[in-house]
């Protein structure tokens, strides 16, 4: 947020990356608005006015931005260690990223490209799909409780508590009380996470249908990629329009202070990766995160002696 | 198995590196013997004889080793998204890494070099501490098989059950007959998790006295290693005869054909990294996977039209 002021938007792209000395600087010269100011959902905002090839926020080109989360990455990786190593001293600061969107919105490439240089040990993946019998037999919110973040730890949802009421809206599997009434279920969830140290951010990768058009073909003529595709991902591209009001009531009920949702374009992998990766970088940094001190009981010089 | 074969132990390092192609010639060029050879536990062999500060088997320096890494991480990565896509496809093909040693071994720091190119999109550590008291209201296994992988995907247990012989071994916190019986339950449940798919990798990082001392010194001069200082590690230390001992019997015990024991030198961390990339690029390699194909009532025309 302070950031806005320092960006000098007058500049173009390559005379602010030129300008830029250190990586630090760097890290703020592609952007010529903060992307949590720009795609922060908010009253009035249409899922469907939000076109999947813009690049808002962002004036420049792939390579820009292949460099920046490159930058980016190994900050973040900084940060993970930094939030992992207070959580084995007893800080409960987590945090859950919850990545929605059709199918083809590249949320599985985000992951790979965000955390390119993080470790393992720390990100704890997820991706939720259709419940099972022993899920069923539970509140919704059951599984997905088993898989929030540890102390020190990231999460990243691949689908979410969300298709819980998404899928109902869209399919009418659940009768609407069952599943309207998860809308204030889930906010009084994520209200009592948020509290309890864990920062949310709720990411949805808004692909044209264009675009996803493509990714299916691409599925069919590549061998490597054969294994995505799912006959069922037609179904739910045939009901888009149906799926884009279900999430926009979502996104209206849902958006809270605690728990924002972020509009992500994302037929340009570039920007979204970019986004996401901003979006991350920027939370972990503004947890102020100092490095754990030793325990007050170690006296490091009785240590030196124990081990001499 | 195969590469012993096609290494030319008579030449030197340099002079096989710069023989050496094409990148996957590279990665056999900096072994005069495999490791899986060298290292895995046989009969006879005596963890105390195994010097930490020792390099076999790889008589190149800690450059050819990290060009190595970085080569071997490459492909481990696709490997890794290889057996994600068959887990997708029903494949319950899957990998167990279990990393033991003592304190300062470097447990931590090799999952995030080998895996350094990996995708937590299918990667699963878990690190396992005291048994809490829920834990404890189960059989030693419990927690363990909560956390073993998923179809495709690799979990990697940073100490694991065996803490659950070695700890009652060392401090005699349960009856011996108690622990003693955990050595044939944990190769019954090993035994049938290979035959399930899962294959094994259990890594023993054999650090030096001398090397520890440095590396907790080095946790009290450095204030991003604080909180990696445990004062409780010093009691272990002071077993450490007791340890090595316990550790001894598990190999004996439990190093079967379906998951061997690797001993492996650990004071230098290039070395160490080098195995363990090495002893898991060739798991990978050895399942001779491929892309799965599309499903068969997919008709890539059909689904083309009703695109288009």
């Amino acid at each position: 947020m302070d950031r806005i002021d320092t960006i000098d938007s007058s500049a173009s792209v390559p005379e602010r990356l030129a300008r830029a000395a250190k990586s630090s600087e760097l890290l703020s010269a592609v952007w010529s608005l903060p992307p949590a100011q720009r795609l922060m959902f908010h009253h009035g905002m249409q899922v469907t006015d939000v076109e999947g090839d813009s690049t808002p926020g962002f004036d420049g080109n792939k390579e820009d931005a292949e460099k920046f989360i490159s930058i980016s990455s190994s900050e973040i990786a900084r940060y993970q260690r930094l939030m992992y190593a207070n959580g084995v001293k007893g800080s409960t600061r987590r945090l859950l990223i919850v990545l929605q969107g059709m199918d083809a919105s590249g949320k599985g490439g985000i992951v790979r490209h965000v955390f390119s240089q993080g470790d393992p040990m720390g990100i704890h993946y997820h991706g939720f799909g259709k419940p099972t019998a022993e899920d069923l037999d539970h509140d919704f919110l059951w599984r997905v409780k088993r898989e929030l973040p540890k102390p020190g730890w990231i999460a990243v949802f691949d689908r979410s508590h969300y298709e819980d009421v998404v899928m109902p809206h869209v399919y009418g599997t659940y009768p609407e009380d069952v599943w309207r009434a998860r809308y204030d279920q889930i906010n009084d969830f994520e209200r009592e996470l948020a509290a309890s140290g864990c920062a949310i951010l709720k990411i949805f990768l808004v692909v044209s249908q264009e675009e996803q058009k493509k990714h299916f073909l691409g599925r069919l003529d590549d061998p490597t990629k054969f294994w995505k595709f799912d006959i069922s991902d037609l179904e739910a591209r045939d009901r888009w329009d149906e799926y884009m009001f279900a999430w926009q009531e979502v996104f209206e009920k849902t958006s809270t202070a605690a728990a924002p949702w972020y509009l992500v374009p994302a037929d340009n992998r570039w920007y979204s990766r970019a986004v996401v990766s901003e979006l991350l970088r920027t939370t972990l940094k503004n947890m102020n995160m100092t490095w754990p001190p030793l325990e007050p009981e170690v006296d490091p010089d009785e240590v030196r002696r124990r081990l001499a």
